[in-house]
């Protein structure tokens, strides 16, 4: 039986992935959650029809989310993650013996739940003493903190889905407050190719900027999503996450990365010309 | 109508671009040639069902094949180009105004006339008085050419289409021979992440670097390729792609680019430990 998952990733453009097998499918009270499996990709889950994540690249994604503001900060001991019920980025915290702290707050426990059964390679250090799982409103839980993180990891879905709220005004200037004085928010930015993606880049773009002194956007291949090019932004109060990095305290930890490097992290804010202008035209207009 | 163009990107993994108008469509005597119009975009045209380029993004491709060593190599008077039916890479070479010659060897006349009548913004400068067309092989092109050229590029469909002979040993030893002692060549090098194509990735590399000193691979996000992320390859004889290069005298020329500027041509060779490990295996094994 030939059957396959198609996601739009605009509105005349498709890509499709072939299932071998359909591991589970419900209904959340927040979305349609349904695990698959790909002969090419291993097993992998959708939200609402949009692809969250494969076996096979899912480390591109979380080696990035994770290790850039871990290697730019000097020192990170207890760290916010909003959304990332797959596990992969508290996977990837976990490995750092300097965490002391976990807060993962993810809105819909079914995925979690999914996830812990369907992908234990990225749900592995969701059970680690260090970590306090929340199943709530990531808005809701970050307005309730104040000067108390180094780190905030937005790992959510899109703003057109139950991620939305990740991406207003009042959440960026609820995650500054959140953070310690010298703190920094990394979330999950968008695309720049296809206009509707675009767009919702420009605009997380423009709100962020006006609560945060240092703001940058870095960029990742990311095989599955639309585009393959992704970004996710770069919010800092005190630390820019090139100049003054030192890289050989990174190097000195020897974890083993699959798609992170210290040349990978600098290369990554290199922008092309017209992803450049698309986020330099955010600042021109009046903040959405 | 509901009409899609689907390319394979993988065995189980389908991208698929819906068509607004299907403007050509022929069998050449060496491949299925399709040109189509989609709304986001634009004209596209595909050989034996790849796409070749889009109008949205073919200048990211054609940015990244010529500005990379024409930035690198100091004095570019003379270049030999194989493939590039489109044009594109043409037209980039042709706004150096110090190159004096560029031969194009494109083995299918078909491929060039359709371009002239569809993509007349890729094919505008293939009538520039420096540009000497050739329709004929490029592998007996290059062999009969010796000392003679700055800089080659192979701008050339998969190894597994027309384009296969610009794949092999043979043709790399004969493109070393027919530059320059300085001479540099750069070469469509397909993609790390779906297996066929990092086999072909690989392999090229593999013969590349038996017969030049200095072998890179550097990266592109190219929306519309398979998993975005495209690679080319950068062999030469005596400059190195980043250390020596003087990216003032490239700025002095303030060439508008939507995609190159010299931060994202040193990002661009900062390659993914994943990719970096598959490239170096194949230094570890007999040459293919």
């Amino acid at each position: 039986m030939d059957r396959w998952f198609t996601e739009q990733h605009s509105k005349t453009i498709r890509f499709s992935i072939q299932i071998s097998k359909i591991l589970y499918q419900t209904q959340t009270p927040f979305q349609k959650l349904e695990v698959f499996e790909n002969e090419e990709l291993g097993r992998f889950f959708a939200l609402d029809d949009y692809l969250m994540i494969t076996e096979k690249d899912e480390f591109i994604y979380h080696d990035m989310i994770v290790h850039v503001p871990m290697a730019t900060h000097p020192s990170v001991k207890k760290v916010l993650v909003i959304g990332a019920g797959d596990g992969g980025t508290v996977r990837e915290l976990c490995r750092y013996a300097t965490i002391e702290h976990i807060d993962m707050v993810e809105i819909d426990e079914e995925v979690v739940k999914a996830c812990r059964t369907y992908f234990p390679k990225s749900t592995i250090s969701l059970d680690d003493p260090r970590v306090h799982l929340y199943f709530m409103d990531g808005l809701k839980f970050v307005a309730e903190h104040k000067d108390d993180y180094d780190l905030i990891i937005v790992d959510s879905t899109d703003p057109f889905s139950v991620g939305e709220g990740l991406f207003t005004d009042a959440f960026y200037k609820d995650c500054y407050e959140a953070l310690k004085s010298d703190g920094i928010l990394v979330n999950q930015h968008e695309s720049p190719f296809y206009e509707h993606y675009r767009k919702n880049m420009q605009r997380a773009h423009q709100r962020i900027v006006k609560h945060f002194p240092i703001v940058k956007v870095y960029q990742v291949f990311i095989p599955t999503y639309a585009s393959g090019h992704w970004l996710f932004g770069f919010a800092s109060k005190v630390y820019d996450p090139i100049d003054g990095v030192d890289f050989n305290r990174w190097e000195a930890l020897n974890l083993k990365t699959g798609y992170y490097n210290p040349a990978v992290h600098v290369a990554a804010f290199a922008l092309p010309n017209y992803v450049a202008d698309a986020l330099k035209e955010t600042h021109e207009h009046d903040p959405v």
